[in-house]
Formats: C-alpha cells, structure tokens, sequence
C-alpha cells in the first residue's frame, strides 16, 4: 500500500469565486479522489493545519508527498520546508505540480531558483511523451492536449533534470520541459507543469494517469538515512563505523 | 584558428531543382561562406570525393567537422564513419545538423537509433534557448523564429544529452529537443534541428549566429588519444605504463 | 517470470588448466547456477552455437542479457553485435561483467572505446557502496573485499553513467568506476567490474547478490521498439502516425 | 584578468599550533600566495570581516569564489549563503575545497546534506585522473599522490555530478570521487578533496595546478541573471517581455 500526502496551500478555492467554481472541495481533494484505489491510500494536509501540516511523523509515513502552492510560498515556514528536504533525501517520493515550481521544498531540493518565463492566456498545451517506455508515461499515447492551461515557457533555471518525460507546447508558441525527473538523495522528484486553479485539468484523464503513474514510480523500495560516519580502518573483526 | 570541416552529401542540390535554387553551389558551401572569417578557416567535402573526403589526415587537420548528410547515410563507408568516431573520441568537435541525426557517425557516437518523428509540411519553428548564458546561445534573443522548417518531433531516441540549449516549437503543434550537447570520450558533440534542404535556412543570421558559436565552443583545447596501456604498481622509479 | 541469458566466450576454460580448475563448467554455468530462484529462468549460450547463440528469437524471450568475454571480442559477428544492441533500445536489461568493457554490444551501445588501465596482479578489490538505497545495492554493506582480482584503473573511456554505484579500489592503490548504470534507449545496462577468470568471484555471495538484484533491477517492465514515423498535423479524428 | 575570491573560517590557524605551524598566514593566504600570476587577482575574505567579508559588492567583483571552512559553517549567515547562492547561478565560479562539503553556500547549491564518511589517519591518497583531456587535469600525469591526507569515503551524498574528474583512493582502502564538477543556474562549481588543515596540501604543486586550472575553467565568459518575466504572445512588433 502506498501512502500518499497531497499538500494543497488552499488559498485560491477559498478566496476567489472562479477557482471555487472548478475546485469546490479545494485542488487537495479532486486529487485526492482520483488517486484513492486498491494500492494507493491519500491522506491531505493545508497551509491551515499547525504547521502547515507537515511534520515528522505525517512524513515518516508518507510514501509520496504531491504538493501544489502558488501565492502561499512565503508562508511555509523553513522548518516544513527543512522537513520535506530530509524526508526525500532519505527516500520519499515527491511530485510537484505547476507554480509549485517555487515552492520551497522544490527550491531546496534542486538549488536553484527554478524561475521561468509565464503568460496567463488560457492557451492549450500539447504535452509530447519523450519517454515512451517509462513507468509513468504508461497508459498515455504519443500526446495529449489540454484545452486551457496557463503558457510556461524557457529558461526554466532547474538543473539539468535526470530524465525529460513531457514536453510541451502551447498555442502561442512556447515549448517547456514540462515533465522532469530529478534524483536527489535516496528520494525522486517529479515535476509536472500542468494544474493551473482555473482550468479543470486535475479532471483530465490524461493528467490523472501520469500523477498516478508517478506515484507508482517514486514510492520508494526503502527508505535510508545516510549521515557522516566517524569510521575506523577496515577489518576484519571491528565495526567499521565508530 | 579553428580548422572546420563542412562534411554534406551532395545529392539534393544536384538532382532536386527546388534545393538547386536554394543552395545552388551546395548546402556545404553556404555554411563554409557564414563560417569563414578571422578566426575560422574552412574546408569542405562531399560523398562524390575518394572516401567520401574522409581521411585520418583530413580529420587530424579538422578541429570541428560539420555534417549534413540525408538520402545517402548508407553510402558512408563503415571506415569513414569508424574515422569520424575515432577523432571525435580523440577531441575533435563535432556539429551534426538536421537530417544529420540518421548519420552513420552521430548514430555510431550516440550508441542509439536517434530515431524520431517527422512531418514534411513547411510549419514554422520557433526555436526556444534554454540556457542564455552558454556560449553557443551567446547573441540570440529569448526565441528566434524559422518562417519554415521540416517538422520534427518527441521521442527522439538519443541518450539523455549532457544539456539541451534549445527546445524547439513548430506552428503544428510539436515540441522537439533541437540543440543538444554530448560529450563523447574527450569530444564534444552539437545536435541542432534546424536545416532541411528546401529552405533557406543557412541563410538566416540567428542559425548563422548558432553554428559559428558551436563552432568556437567545440574546438577542443587539447586531442589526446585514451588506450588502454597495460601498468605496473606505481612506485616513484618506474614508469606506470609497460 | 525474469528470463537471464547468460553468454560466455568459454574459451579460457577449455583452453588454460588454471581457468578450468576454478570454473570446470564455464563461467557461464557458474552464473546460472546461483541466479535460478523462484522469480529466475536462466539460459545460456557460447560463442560455439550457432550465431554464438544470438538470435533475434533468442533476444525476445530474453528480459536481461549477462555479458562474460574477454580474447574473442572480436569473433562475435556483426550481426548478433546489433541483435544485442536493438534488443536493449527495445527494453531488454543488459549486465557486462569485467573484460566485457571491450565487448562489441557494450561498446556500440556506449559509442566510445571503453578503455581502461589495467594490471594482472591479483590485488585485493574493496568495493565501495556510492548509492545505499538503490535496489542493486540491497544486502550489501558499507563496503565488501575479494581477496584477488584484476586491477582496472581510470581513464575508463565511457560516457558519464547514468549513475555510479559502487567505487572500487586496490590494494596497489589504483581507484576505478567499479559498477555503472546506463540507460540507452528503453533499456537499462549495468557494467560490474569484478569476474576475472582466474579468479573465484563468481562465488563470492556478494558478487553473486549484486548480480542477482542487477537482474531484477535491470527487468523490462514492458519492451517499446520507437521507430521514425511520418505524422500528419495533429487532430482529432485520423490518427496522427500515417 | 580573473578575480579570485578566497574565503577561509580562519579559525584553526588562530587556535591550533599544529596548524598554524603549516599555514602562519592562513590557508587563504597560502592559496592567494600560488594563484596570484598575470592573468588572476586575489583577494581573501574571512570569518571574522564584517558580515564575513561576504556582499553584494564583493561578490559583484568576483570571478571565482574559493571556500574552504570546517568548524564554523554554522556561523556563515544565511545572507551570506544566499548571496553566494545567487552569484553562481548568475555565472560566478565556485571552487569547495575539502571540510567544504559541508559549508552552507555548497549545501544550498546541491539541496543534498553532502554528507561522506571520514578517517583522521593521515593516509596517503592517491589521485586518478578520469578525464585526461579536460581543461582541469591539464598538466597532471594519470595520477599524484599525497603523503598524507583526512581519509574521505563514499557514500557522498551529492548529487550525480555532472563530471567526475579525479577518483581518489587511500592508503587504508577507501575510494572517493575526489574532484566532482556541476554546473547551477549559469554557473559551474568544482568540489576538490583534498587540503586538511593539519597537511601541508596547499603547497603541493599538483594540487595548485588543479586549483589554478579550476579558476582559469570556472570563470564565467558571461553573466546572466534569469528571473520570472510575465510575457505576451511573441510578434514582430511588440516586446515579449512585459
């Protein structure tokens, strides 16, 4: 059984009637319902909860944790974001949609700004599988079209990503690396560009297969915590690590 | 002085009279014309010369080959190609452009089929930088844009590069990795997309721009030749190598 | 069901009195023996069968290739050499052990030469653990010793693996890239430094538990043949390859 | 002419006699001391200057950045980290010597814990070269070897670097990717073993070789800030950029 954590900042659904209309049970939820099945159990956590939900324990037994966060970034504090860095480093899972692109964990983990160019157009996007043979492209054709998302474009200021599942391409013309892998520690990464509040896309099929597929993929084998060992000569009859 | 070498197959510009009028002295000869200036001297060959103009002389004078080839990729001989591999290996840069993806030396260099997906309708292509700040991007804009180009698309079957420079975009809607770099033993390798033979597109400055940068990022600093020497334990007296 | 192939040259053993002593059934049979389990069917094949065993009916029932040869590289044919090679960019796993570095499916799978230094002095080996949480490094402490093998040493002309996972170092003091991962199309390739004829390695329970979790690691989940289709514009109702 | 930046904690030379007897003036100034030549500028910071000698401005003026620290990483202060941070991935060189790995501008660059295994024995290391053609390694034979140095060993929690060029192995059998290079936003770092306090590392001409290589390799042909610009559709006749 895998256990997953969807974090939701679960500002815009409260806030602005047009998110309300499309999410009415927050983006956390219509992810949550999806996801839910025979090897997968969901558990969801806001930016609400003390401390923002995010603690050792919730962690130590969470598998993958998806996080979506667009205005709130500032407010998760440094020791959540401290959290979340280790728990992948020793091995979880953890998949990062759209503006969660700046979210602190995702920051930390990766090292760099992760900026990238934007346009709030409403155009729709072609995501391009570069990957047919991955675990998490299974199930999806040579592409798929979103009728509305918003543009992401290039330099996306991530480092070279371990592997490219997704491109994208947009009617105004952009291209994005819109499905990366990244390893980091024992822990994998993904990122996926679509999920913008004001569009239906965590309705689409498509998209549900691919976060479905990506939680299959990152929930970990083991989970390792490898510190700084002070160690000794090796031999035949003493520890090694002192 | 960088020694380039402008490798192309020659068959088009002599038996289509669209590319003739195009490239009415060869797609080789366009790119030497942009490439020549104060720091770049320029030779060229084609399949029609003895071993297709590839011997190891030519190739020990040749600090960065370029190569266009398309119909022909099987006239190639396996020496040539063994040549080419064997002094890019060695250091030599090495840009392969367009339908040069399906040459015998990118294929023999990549280890893959670098297979891909093709549409011959004239889209437009805007072709996105990733990486602002490398060289080979140096004096191009956040985008260019190609009036047309043969459309190429995902998966292209090639090893993860060692970093893409440029994603391309087409106005059909596909999304393609149109600069790539790999590093292969001590030479570098440029990938780029654009260039089919019944458009104009060596003629247009940004492409220009590209070509001469990867040119000058190319030129190896040093070529040194990695065998396999047999060696003894390492002592301060003896030499290593046998 | 995994389904191993294990190919061997078999020539030393039928031809040094040295080698036979230590493995009197080939180095082959030594493999198979310790892999058949529950979950693992072994085969094997020589160099003596017909197409040294190597068949495209052979490849498609075979999830993961093990690679043992070391003085008749150059007997295996050209065509088995791109049976092998296809077979991998389809989804097949394939495991080069020791002198298979110079194999000819390893070197047209990497494109480079694969060089390396190399010293026959039965040092001591002690294999260092880079990555603790990767499945093919379960069961394995912090690092393990073989009381003798060949000594290989750096430059080992291969393209920047995928990932290292383990460091090896002897006793005369060389340090070397003991075990590597790649992926080259829908495959993964896992090189392993230790197995030197003359030696027992085969027997070792750590050699034996490394091979055994490459395997399993290394297992298709499904197998993609990607070709170079010509598409029409994207719609939704012809089918886009045509 | 290149700027060179050293910072050093400065604290083990002010309170160690063993240390100060092998570096009187500080490790900062023994580095200054062999890379001044005509072609670089040094300057050095330390723990003890104003905000530890670590602005904007400093910054603004620097090259290539040196780092080494040990005790006192934790008294780096966040802005600090943060102003190194972003300087290289605006293009500024970063070169982490040593106790270095664990140095928070390092740390917040990668986003692993950098962790590593230690010995304080005074082996002996011995240092591989891996890429004999890389500007780096450049008049370096295939190895050198240091008397006596702090014993690193795997695992390194970093992540794959995007080039290993030095392997080191240690006279009491650990082995340790010595000399690693990555590239973050627009800038390269270069992570270098050795140089405990207690050696006199600093004053071997190999070592200083690679350092100097390392400033001359790492310093950035541009600088390139990328933020998060909010665009328009592309046109002719309007900035893309709002």
């Amino acid at each position: 059984m895998i256990r997953v954590l969807v974090w939701n900042e679960f500002y815009h659904e409260k806030n602005h009637e047009k998110v309300r209309e499309v999410y009415p049970n927050g983006i956390h939820n219509a992810i949550a319902d999806f996801l839910r099945c025979d090897d997968i159990t969901v558990r969801t956590a806001t930016l609400d909860d003390e401390n923002c939900g995010i603690t050792k324990e919730v962690l130590d037994e969470t598998d993958v944790l998806i996080w979506w966060g667009h205005m709130k970034h500032g407010e998760v504090s440094s020791e959540a974001t401290e959290l979340v860095k280790q728990a992948v480093l020793d091995g979880m899972g953890a998949v990062f949609l759209h503006s969660a692109h700046h979210s602190k964990p995702f920051r930390a983990l990766l090292g760099t700004n992760c900026n990238l160019t934007w346009r709030e157009s409403g155009d729709s996007e072609v995501l391009w599988v570069t990957e047919p043979a991955h675990p998490i492209t299974q199930g999806i054709d040579r592409f798929f079209t979103l009728p509305n998302e918003e543009t992401y474009g290039e330099p996306f200021t991530i480092p070279t990503p371990d592997k490219i599942l997704f491109l994208g391409s947009y009617s105004g013309g952009e291209a994005f690396r819109s499905g990366c892998l990244f390893e980091r520690g024992n822990g994998k990464i993904f990122y996926f560009q679509p999920g913008h509040e004001t569009f239906p896309t965590f309705y689409d099929k498509n998209v549900q297969t691919v976060i479905r597929n990506a939680v299959r993929y990152l929930a970990p084998t083991c989970r390792v915590h490898v510190d700084c060992p002070h160690v000794r000569l090796i031999s035949s009859d003493k520890p090694y690590v002192i």
